[in-house]
């Protein structure tokens, strides 16, 4: 089926800043917007999304908005549920809400999914058909995009790679399981393994900030202890990534998220670590890329979502 | 999208026998066939799949056939790969040489595929979106199929639960890797824990076979060196199935193969390990069962992928 014409609205919802843009059916960004995000009330929210919305020219981008957000999307009730970045509107119906301003169909998509779609459209994962889009940040999100479309499960929580479990007997994490990938790999992984080693090792990170960045920088120098955070966050993200390999032969991993700028250094130790867990063809039909869009993949990604949403449902002629 | 309408052929090839059957568009399978495999050559064995088709009446189904076969398929060359109970058909085109004895088009599916799609349609599966299907037997199988489909990956290779990491210092496995969930819970693995642990504790199972069927019974009469081989596959099951469910929050696992029949001795234990270890909410989406089609979801799984063939790529009117 050919793709609707035309320009498409993203919006991509953060816990500070609001983006969004108009969309070209390329994959351009013909025209931008980010502001920070209205404090208080759910009803403040909307009508900023819905400013956003006019300004970008939604009415002529096509019956379909998309709007990425980070927390959970649940498409039956079009409910935004785990969305601690935005809580005012945890349990809000963001879509049916959002649509009333607007005049619009909103389409929402946990913000994670919309960048992997974003990449799988025209970033490093554009010429794949199975791609597993991770982000390396405070925490580990994770979308994955089957066949061109984010496979987002029953109720919208596909790509918990975080919670993975990669240490049967390790940390408790919130999420009431133990030696989840994000206890080891997120940021307070990090932090938690380097203060355990501090107290009976000596190391460059002695008194500095105990984050992904600076533990990398003393890897690199030479550090054993940070060396020994770094293997450990890249074995277990290995371990997670291997599951998944194993579990969908995919095309590509796309790593993107503030923890990836530590590049190759890094990502050679997951790639490695994942190699000797995978099935040898499985590994070998993977390649392992940084993502390509940056911060604009939110934003392209919700203007795809509205994209397929309306070759899904064309308009009657 | 409507189904085409008419009667669909479905062969199940196995180590083994040659099932066959033609199958209406509800499910239900109206001519079966069911015979030794021809020994020997690809030769022979194509010939005998040709002669099958003709005898299920295959030009009246359709102009697609549906092929399931204990091997992986690679969709883009038609070829059959790491077939170890059909070692003639290794590396055989066998889309392209059974098309040409029957004039029709042959579409090839992995035998644990092909049994999932067929619980998907008609079977346990049948009311969900996102299933996995799981064969407990020898070794370990599994089947994804999504919106529907069969999700086989790059080249075939998904489902490769059997070869998810669960024990990352466990057994070395066939594959390369190490501590493979099938190191634990296929049958070989439920034998090496016995004898580990026989040589050094008394049980019921002293001088009996080491198979999983008697491990079972044996646990279920509180022998207890027996539970401990029934608890650790259990264990390491649960470690995959997690996995599986925080990267694809599936609505369904369904269960089957020789070993599931050891039923909810074994079964509630699976899903209490799976539970412990998957995030809640998936957890909780996830409903367990037992698969419905026994012997009958290779045929019905291959007269699927038939049908669906039809679908994609109608015959121009």
């Amino acid at each position: 089926m050919p793709l609707p014409e035309g320009d498409w609205v993203g919006l991509d919802l953060g816990g500070t800043f609001l983006k969004g843009g108009r969309v070209s059916a390329e994959g351009r960004i013909l025209e931008r917007l980010h502001e920070p995000i209205a404090g208080g009330s759910a009803e403040a929210l909307l009508n900023q999304l819905a400013a956003a919305v006019a300004s970008l020219g939604g009415r002529r981008a096509g019956r379909n908005i998309g709007l990425g957000l980070p927390g959970i999307v649940d498409r039956r009730s079009g409910c935004v549920r785990n969305a601690p970045g935005v809580p005012a509107l945890n349990g809000v119906s963001v879509a049916d809400e959002l649509g009333r301003r607007t005049g619009l169909r909103v389409r929402l998509e946990n913000d994670a999914n919309a960048a992997g779609l974003a990449e799988a459209w025209v970033g490093s994962g554009r010429d794949v058909d199975g791609m597993l889009f991770v982000t390396l940040g405070t925490g580990i999100g994770a979308g994955l995009v089957l066949g061109g479309r984010v496979w987002a499960g029953h109720s919208g929580y596909a790509g918990e790679l975080g919670h993975v479990q990669v240490e049967p007997d390790g940390e408790p994490c919130g999420c009431g399981s133990r030696g989840c990938l994000e206890t080891v790999a997120g940021a307070r992984g990090w932090r938690r393994r380097a203060e355990q080693l501090l107290s009976r090792t000596p190391s460059l990170l002695a008194g500095r900030p105990l984050e992904p960045k600076t533990i990398v920088e003393a890897a690199r120098a030479g550090d054993a202890l940070a060396l020994d955070v770094v293997n450990g966050a890249a074995r277990a993200l290995g371990v997670g990534l291997a599951a998944a390999l194993d579990l969908l032969n995919l095309e590509c991993v796309v790593i993107g998220g503030g923890v990836s700028a530590a590049g190759p250094f890094l990502l050679d130790r997951i790639v490695e670590e994942t190699r000797c867990r995978t099935f040898p063809q499985v590994f070998a039909d993977c390649s392992f890329r940084l993502a390509a869009l940056g911060n604009d993949a939110g934003v392209l990604g919700a203007a795809r979502v509205a994209m397929l949403a309306e070759r899904d449902d064309p308009p009657a002629s």
